[in-house]
């Protein structure tokens, strides 16, 4: 049974998050189903995702194991998931990996994308894809108070009051914000993530960006270690997973 | 009766294209719909566009214009207007012009951009945004022969054999080819376009990015004024008017 890591692009908006829930469709239940079927629905293939994403976030790369029996090529492997998987999800790339490599627990940067939208009036185009913010925003004094946030902390305010995490320290390790025409980015970089910590980051960082909050205000919110002396919480579909960083040089096999 | 100008940005996906038409929502018919219902359905209101985009594509900087009773300012314009429009159609600006300003026949230069995807795996996340190709393109030779196409010529290859205009002669000022990511982007310019031409176009440069037509192949294509000649229509959802450029320096009024 080769272990496969596979990489998944999805348009999170058709589906209740990553994981496998009772009241609708998940990207894992949606994959788990997909790696059943090529084996002819003859075992169930559980499927072990390196992040949680929530309702409506968005992957450009998220990551997830599986093992499954000789005989699928890296090459062939997507092909195969994908044409069982709906087309807001594709398998982009498959690699074989070592029987112990573990897509979440050996997991050691995951980074993340988050979009704003600053035009006055909503995008067609960028419709789910973007937070519609429609106002302008201080690129600059954002990116700079962010930086507040960079080593290990007690990330409390910005964690969702349900977060399930044992421990509330994190080691943020990167936050670049920058302007792209009509809209500013924010591009975390992290181990490990809170429940809803870059929505809550992002929704405190725009209080800066309005002019509303000084660093200060942020450094004091952080240092409050309650869920309340933060931002809102931005909105999912402005999120995207875009890439998790594994120890491993080079994969086991190319396939 | 003041004479607008608006921008336009829509989702051509959800329509049968700009004019309008008996068989579907056309983007014309929309706004011609929004602009009567802001004035409580007393009156038609006709909206006259730059360039007529067919079903499925898309617009960044479409312009039109219509005259509307005193009383809206640029800045209310496109609120009201939205306020009656499908999410999918927005007007992003409006502009008073002179009472004889034409949205069409003022227009000294039309860009468009045509948006291919090279991944092999297609993309949840530009899913009806681009062509999905699916495989690599050699975008420096595309680009170079690109170039045999500017200039003044008979593009009766390149364009619709149900086209109507009457010549097959027209100027084309810029054909810029450019790769970002997994996308190569073609950029063109010219004071007007034939029905089918940028599409056309893209359909035969495809041809030399993948190796199997040479630039003399291009320009015997050119060569011969026959639809055959040419490579096939690129379909739809990857193309983008961008941009509509008039001589006038300012606006007359900026509201």
């Amino acid at each position: 049974m080769p272990r496969f890591f596979i990489t998944i692009e999805y348009d999170g908006g058709d589906f209740v998050g990553w994981q496998r829930q009772d009241n609708g469709d998940s990207i894992q239940g949606q994959l788990e189903h997909a790696a059943s079927a090529i084996l002819g629905h003859r075992q169930d293939i559980p499927i072990q995702g390196a992040g949680r994403t929530d309702t409506g976030v968005h992957a450009l790369g998220q990551v997830a194991h599986c093992d499954l029996p000789d005989g699928f090529t890296e090459r062939q492997l997507p092909l195969a998931l994908n044409a069982h998987l709906p087309p807001s999800i594709r398998v982009i790339k498959a690699n074989i990996m070592a029987d112990d490599a573990h897509a979440r627990f050996d997991a050691t940067m995951r980074r993340y994308r988050y979009r704003i939208h600053t035009r006055r009036i909503p995008s067609p185009l960028l419709s789910g894809r973007v937070w519609h913010f429609g106002q302008n925003l201080n690129v600059a004094a954002m990116h700079d108070a962010a930086q507040l946030l960079i080593g290990k902390h007690d990330f409390t305010s910005f964690r969702a009051t349900h977060c399930q995490a044992s421990s509330p320290i994190r080691t943020m390790d990167q936050i670049n914000i920058t302007e792209h025409n009509d809209e500013v980015h924010i591009a975390v970089s992290a181990r490990s993530f809170l429940h809803h910590q870059v929505r809550n980051i992002t929704g405190s960082l725009v209080l800066i960006g309005q002019g509303k909050w000084t660093n200060a205000d942020l450094a004091n919110a952080l240092e409050q270690r309650q869920r309340s002396a933060a931002g809102q919480t931005a909105p999912a579909e402005g999120l995207y997973l875009t890439e998790v960083i594994y120890p491993y040089l080079t994969p086991v096999s190319t396939g």
